[in-house]
């Protein structure tokens, strides 16, 4: 287990709702000496202070680190390929990276090919969130029961995978390990489909349809209330998966049309049975 | 206003969970002196009297309408269409008839080629229910704050009208008014269309990854729970509004598709803007 202040200065590079949720989780449960945040917006960082959810912040993510042990990457991806490239040759020996991207094979990539040996970073995704975004949705308990995919590779030191494992461990979230191409696959399905879904469906409704809107609607689009910026920055660093799940809702939904078209009862009731079994499996065995 | 026990004998053609509600709702409000229930499935008149919900039952619609002053057909569209050609020449004068078919033009046509003109009838839709069924889910305050379209047409009397208006009002409806085919545009749009692409999204999905789901999926794919019976059957009696509403849903997705392989984020967060615009629109103007 980690000893109480584990870490004397840990750094949250991106103090948006889940910077801001890791950096309240490490105070709650006494894992560091000081917590300082970076964003590129002078507003979050003086909420992030006023709300005492860091101790202290900057714009400039190098000043950020100096002598940081724990850097935790909490950008959109884009940002977070900018900053694993400006940060990597200032890093003191020792110091524990992690990100919490959406996508993976990016950055793990880039992380393995700009940081030097002695950092111990590994790739994280807490599957945390929700259609809110900002510090002041910050939230010490966010990651409690949710999932945590790490990405470790064969180049992960076994330092970094367990630490950045306990410290998930200790925000209560039920950590799973996967490659960071396998989970980009899996979360362009799980995750990134069903937002894509949800603006689609919503951008098809003629406005005058509006009014008749009921739960089921509701419940569908719910994610569409999404950060437009956030939901691009994942498209783009997962294309190829998402054009492809994209791809497969598309023929899913073809089938389902041709048995409307041709009014058979019998191939609509076997379709909705294969996605009702599905839903029943999926309630079963997610952690929402 | 209604006089307590307007209705001698109301009658439920299909106790399911929307017609065991309209009999609990009646005896709440003291509309009828009695409620009697139809089904085919002996299983569900059974449960119906022993939870109270209605007073008396049978399997045979002529049977269950003889004498009554009040009708309402609560079956899947395709029984709706059979029960009407069935009872229409055994109603009495002035008997009320309206249904809550989730398609109304089929339906509508039927009740004005086959009731005779001493009945009053008129199309209603009430938008509430859920993923659930039976008429074990039956709950008297259903329909309380939910819209209920009804679909007068020009050959519509005014006392149908009317004693249908003030029914769905006293349970508590808010009651709009719209065409039969303009009701099943508006449905497929954002009721029938929701349920199809739930119900493609969670196909789509790769049964390995379904662990790795979390709320967002879990919202994006509730109506997937539905029963695959009564979709086929709505899906079948608005056949054309819902393949249009999908192919709509398709176009949208393409344009999102071809954003993401473009990796053009400007134009990913201008689709997202507009179906997050939407999105707002809609949380405003529904009653959900």
């Amino acid at each position: 287990m980690f000893h109480r202040h584990m870490f004397r200065k840990a750094v949250i590079l991106g103090t948006g709702m889940i910077g801001g949720s890791i950096a309240l989780a490490l105070k709650k449960h006494g894992l560091a000496t000081q917590v300082v945040g970076m964003s590129r917006q002078e507003a979050s960082i003086k909420t992030a202070v006023d709300m005492k959810i860091i101790d202290e912040g900057t714009t400039d993510p190098r000043k950020a680190i100096q002598g940081a042990d724990l850097v935790i990457l909490a950008a959109p991806v884009k940002v977070i390929l900018a900053h694993i490239e400006d940060i990597s040759k200032h890093l003191r020996r020792g110091c524990v990276v992690t990100d919490v991207g959406s996508s993976k094979a990016a950055i793990v990539d880039a992380a393995q090919k700009h940081f030097p040996p002695h950092v111990l970073f590994v790739g994280s995704h807490p599957m945390a969130g929700s259609e809110k975004s900002g510090v002041a949705h910050a939230n010490a308990d966010l990651f409690k029961g949710a999932v945590c995919i790490m990405t470790p590779t064969d180049k992960t030191s076994r330092a970094a995978r367990d630490k950045v494992k306990q410290l998930w461990t200790l925000f209560g979230a039920h950590v799973k390990t996967m490659e960071p191409l396998q989970h980009d696959e899996a979360l362009a399905y799980v995750s990134h489909l069903p937002h894509m879904m949800a603006f689609a469906l919503v951008r098809a409704i003629p406005e005058d349809f509006l009014v008749y809107g009921a739960a089921g609607l509701m419940d569908t689009t719910r994610v569409a209330g999404s950060s437009s910026q956030m939901w691009a920055d994942i498209c783009a660093s997962n294309y190829r998966h998402v054009a492809k799940a994209i791809d497969e809702a598309v023929k899913s939904l073809a089938e389902i049309r041709k048995a409307v078209v041709d009014r058979d009862e019998a191939a609509l009731v076997q379709l909705f049975n294969q996605a009702k079994a599905k839903r029943e499996l999926l309630e079963k065995k997610s952690h929402a």
